[in-house]
C-alpha cells in the first residue's frame, strides 16, 4: 500500500474526524475506495473506535432510482436510527465512473432527497468528514494522469493543517466583524449580507467545524443577496457538465439564470424546494496545494484565489444561536476565479484584490 | 450484465426473501458482489423497498482486528438499533481472496465475535437470506476456471425451488417424528437424539425457515450426541484449509478430536464458548445442482448425498415453543458424503443407503 495512502487514513481519522476511542463511526465507502477504507480500519481498530462500513454506489443508487417509481417512504427508522446514534461518519468518495447515475431522472434523485431530510439531517448532526481517494475515473474527470492525479490528491490532503488554520483565522475575523460583502468580477457584481452570521476557519477538522478534507477555506451564510453572479469553473453537477452559469438575485432570491451548458441541471437544483433558490454559503478558498481546477468539487472550492457560493442549505455553524440559516434539500456549490481586476470587499474595504490578500 | 444476475436478485428479493414494499432492507455487499448489488437495487426499487447497502469486506475487518488491543465494547448501540428494526438482511457474499482476514489471531476474531452476540442475535431475528456471487477467487477456491464456475453457481441457484420444496416434505415428516438418527459410514458411527426438536425444509426461502440461497436440504438440531464422525469433505474455515477432521462426542459434547489438516483452527472452534463444543445442526443435503464440492460451505452442505454437522449455536427455527437450542458465537459447518455401504437411520429405519432415499 502506498504509505500516502495511511498518511491519508491517519490525518482523517486524528486531526480531521478527532475519534477517540469507543466512538461509533460508519465509513462509507465509495466504489472505488476500498484501499483508503482498509487504512481507515486499521486507524479505528488501533484507536479503538467501532466500525460499521457502508457503500457508496451510485450504480446502486441508479439502479434503484430508476427502477421506482418515484415516491419514497420518509426517512427510513433502521437508516435514521443508525445515523442518529453515530458519532461520526466518514464519507470515503472514489468514483469508478462520475458519470455513473447521469441517466436518473431529476424529479425522481429531488422525491428521494426530499424524503430523505432527517437522515440528512442526523448525518449532518454527527463529526462527520467527506474525503476522496484517488481513482482513475477522479484522475480522468481532471484530465490528468492517475499517478500525476494521485500526487494532486495528497499534495492538497496531507498539508500542515495546524499553520494553515493560523493564517486563515485573520480573514475570519473580518468576515464575523463585517456586514456586507461585494463581489466584483467579469460579468459579476454581487452584494451579500452576512451581519451576525459566523464565519468558519475551515481547517480540514470537526474541531473547526469543518468537514471536509482538503479544506481550506472561510465560508459564511448570507442572509440576503443581490445583482449578478458568473461562475467560469466548469463543473459537473448530478453527472453532468455545467459551465458558466449566471445567476441573477433579488431580495435573497434567483430570479433569473443561464448557463453556456447544463443550465437544465441548474433548473432543477433550483426547483427542488423553497430554499433552493437562495444561497446558503459564501466561501472563499485559501489552499494553495490545490493548485488546478480538478472538476471535482472538494478541491476546486478550496483553491486560493477562487470565491464560491452555495445555492440551498445552510450550515449550522455559521449561525448564532437562535438564528435559522436557509433550508433545502440541495447544497450546490459553484465556483468563480477571482482574476485580474477583481476585488472583494467588506463593509467597502478591499480584503482582497486580484484574487490576493490585500 | 449477464441476464443470470438479474435473475439471481430476482430469485434472492421475491423468493427468497419474500421483499415487501416499504419493508427495511439491509444489503450486505461483498467486496467482489458489485453487480449483483447492483442488480438487488434495481430489484428492491421495483418493489418499493428501502435499501441501505453495508459493505463486507475481509480486508477491512483483518485490518482492524490485527491493529486492535483485542478489547472490543460490547454490541455498538447504533450497529444493534439498525439491526433491531431491519426487515431483512441480504447479504451478497463475493470474496476477492478467500483467504483475506487468514492471519487475524483466533483469540481476537473470537473476543470480536464474543462482542457481537446481541448484533448478531438482532440479524438473525430478521428475514435474512445469505447467497453467493461468482468471483474469480471463489472460482479459484473451487479450482474451476471462471465461466465453468458461473455455471455451477447459476445452476445450484437458479433452480425451481417449489418442486424441491415439494421433495423435502417426506423427509422432514420423517425426521419430524423421529427421535433418534444414526449415521454409519466409514469412520462415523454417530447416535443423535432429535425428539421433539422440529426439522426444516429448507427451500432456500424465508417461507420455510430458510436462509440460504442456494438452499435444498433439511436440517434440525440435535438435542444430545455420541459417537464418532469423520469429516470426509475439505474445507476452509476462518480462511484456513480444514481435512478429514474427527470428532468424538460423550453426552452431548466433543470430548475428542484430530484433523489431518486445520487442528489448530478445531481447536480454536472448540475453546470458543460453552456451546461450541456441541452440536447445533444436523443437515441432509438435497440440491442435485450441486453436482460437486468447491470448498464453500453454502453450496457443499446442500449437495445431494451428503450430510452436515455443525458446532454451535441452533437455529431457532428447530425448537419447539418453550425450549432452548444449543447457543454460541460460532456456528462451523463440517461435511461427510454417505458413500458406498452408508446408512442414515431414523429410529432404526433406513432413510437413505449408499446416500439415496431408499
Amino acid at each position: 500500500m502506498d504509505e500516502r495512502v495511511r498518511d491519508h487514513a491517519r490525518t482523517l481519522v486524528e486531526w480531521s474526524a478527532r475519534i477517540e476511542p469507543d466512538d461509533d463511526v460508519v465509513v462509507e465507502v465509495g466504489e472505488g475506495a476500498h484501499d483508503l477504507g482498509v487504512a481507515v480500519a486499521e486507524r479505528l481498530g488501533e484507536t479503538g473506535a467501532n466500525l460499521l462500513a457502508t457503500y457508496r454506489s451510485p450504480e446502486f443508487q441508479r439502479a434503484y432510482l430508476r427502477a421506482s417509481d418515484g415516491e419514497f417512504e420518509p426517512n427510513p427508522d433502521y437508516e435514521l436510527a443508525l445515523y442518529e446514534r453515530a458519532d461520526s461518519v466518514l464519507i470515503l468518495k472514489g468514483s469508478n465512473n462520475t458519470a455513473g447515475s447521469a441517466d436518473v431522472p431529476g424529479d425522481v434523485r429531488q422525491a428521494h432527497s426530499k424524503a430523505r431530510r432527517e437522515i440528512r439531517e442526523a448525518r449532518l448532526d454527527t463529526d462527520w468528514v467527506s474525503t476522496q481517494h484517488p481513482t482513475r475515473a477522479m484522475a480522468q474527470q481532471a484530465g490528468m494522469a492517475y499517478e500525476a492525479y494521485q500526487d494532486f490528491v495528497y499534495d492538497a490532503t496531507l498539508r500542515d493543517w495546524a499553520a494553515l488554520a493560523d493564517e486563515q483565522a485573520t480573514l475570519k475575523d473580518i468576515l464575523d466583524d463585517g456586514e456586507t460583502v461585494r463581489i466584483r468580477n467579469e460579468g459579476t457584481d454581487l452584494t451579500l449580507d452576512i451581519a451576525d452570521r459566523i464565519a468558519v476557519n475551515s481547517a480540514a477538522s470537526v474541531a473547526y467545524d469543518s468537514h471536509n478534507l482538503p479544506s481550506g477555506e472561510v465560508f459564511t451564510a448570507p442572509a440576503d443577496t443581490a445583482g449578478v453572479v458568473t461562475f467560469d469553473v466548469p463543473m459537473t453537477i448530478q453527472g453532468r457538465r455545467v459551465r458558466d452559469v449566471k445567476l441573477t438575485f433579488k431580495d435573497g432570491v434567483v430570479v433569473d439564470f443561464e448557463a453556456d451548458q447544463g443550465a437544465d441541471v441548474i433548473a432543477e437544483v433550483l426547483e427542488t424546494d423553497g430554499g433552493s433558490r437562495r444561497l446558503g454559503e459564501l466561501g472563499i478558498g485559501m489552499n494553495c496545494g490545490v493548485d488546478r481546477v480538478t472538476d471535482n468539487i472538494l478541491f476546486d472550492e478550496k483553491m486560493g484565489g477562487t470565491v464560491h457560493l452555495a445555492l440551498g442549505r445552510a450550515y449550522d455553524a455559521c449561525l448564532p444561536e437562535g438564528q435559522t440559516g436557509n433550508e433545502s434539500a440541495v447544497h450546490e456549490d459553484l465556483i468563480t476565479t477571482m482574476g485580474e481586476g477583481s476585488l472583494l470587499e467588506v463593509d467597502g474595504e478591499t480584503v482582497q484584490a486580484d484574487g490576493q490578500s490585500v
